[in-house]
């Protein structure tokens, strides 16, 4: 499972990998990561810098996950719509810097999750999520706009 | 993960864990509990005597689960609303004695799951379900009341 | 955990596990089978050729997959509608040929997902799935028949 030649590398970029985890070699992981137990992340999955990654997330090949982004605990990503398909029919999906995934969310592969969006708890995300917005549901909606109120309540 | 110095009161206690658990040594487990495969149980947590917990649950700090509860495989609680927050901004989330949690439900924080309670599988529980009621759904809501047809169909 | 001892057959049946999984050995696993990382697989269960199972799939004594089946990451199945029932009052869930599950699909006991059926990302399963259909939500619904489009799309 874990390529034991990254470990120095982890060491020198402060990425704390909580056991037993399955990261694939090819994965790239920024400086200042976090990455919770039972979680997997597949071949060329980029991750940027000060990430956190929950425990038991499944994150497959084809996610980009930006700078200073937060995934919940089991979060599932995906890459195949509507499986089972060849490789070059697989969709990327990319969480912008600074978005924030809450608990046991699913992303259908293809979208882009908006810079500073929040996706609440037990969503399912089906569409893009525009930046700074607040959805939720299955399949989750706008459930209010911009920051204020959350940053009242956080 | 495991404290092994845990090991000879779990013996004595009568608690099963199955491997591989990522139990943080601070949580404090009753009797006769069960915790199911790829569990993660995180400092601080309380599980009271006669539990059932299945497996693959994220159970972190701030959750406590009281005597005879039963929780379904892959439920996810959470301490953190609006994460990601200071520690001082999370939420306590108790689950009354009895309460009975279906397979792969999400609890946001800061709510109580009353005595005798029964939660739908794959549900997301948002607010305080009262003592004996059924509730489903993303978010969840009350399907019926009292468990007089749960007691018939089980 | 895993019984060692299958890891004969396995190799001559061309069955991959990614590691770690917890596979009873009472399960009966087919041919040209992948089954993903920290997954669990119960006493009993019957997994046909040529299946597909995801990562953190979680399918205990009760179910049967059949043949060319997809089961994407984190789903969930059960077998006990109205928990804790003694096992006697447990109920057997099928996925018949061909059939399809999206990723964190929830299965609530007792139902029929029909042949050649999809199943979308994140849905509960509360009911059968009639063959050929697809069905989506919490819970699940019809949300178009027939496979034509899906054709068109994948």
């Amino acid at each position: 499972m874990i390529d034991y030649s990254q470990f120095e590398q982890w060491v020198r970029d402060n990425v704390k990998v909580w056991q037993p985890c399955n990261i694939y070699p090819s994965a790239s992981i920024g400086r200042n990561v976090s990455i919770g137990t039972f979680t997997e992340i597949g071949n060329n999955v980029v991750i940027g810098n000060n990430v956190r990654i929950g425990a038991m997330c499944f994150i497959p090949e084809g996610v980009v996950i930006e700078d200073d982004a937060w995934i919940g605990p089991r979060c599932t990503f995906t890459n195949d719509r509507f499986p089972p398909s060849p490789m070059e029919g697989w969709e990327p999906t990319i969480v912008k810097r600074g978005a924030c995934l809450g608990a046991a969310v699913t992303v259908v592969c293809g979208v882009t999750i908006g810079e500073g969006a929040l996706v609440g708890a037990g969503s399912v995300i089906t569409k893009d999520v525009p930046a700074g917005q607040v959805w939720a549901g299955v399949p989750a909606i706008p459930i209010k706009e911009g920051k204020d109120e959350y940053s009242k309540t956080s």
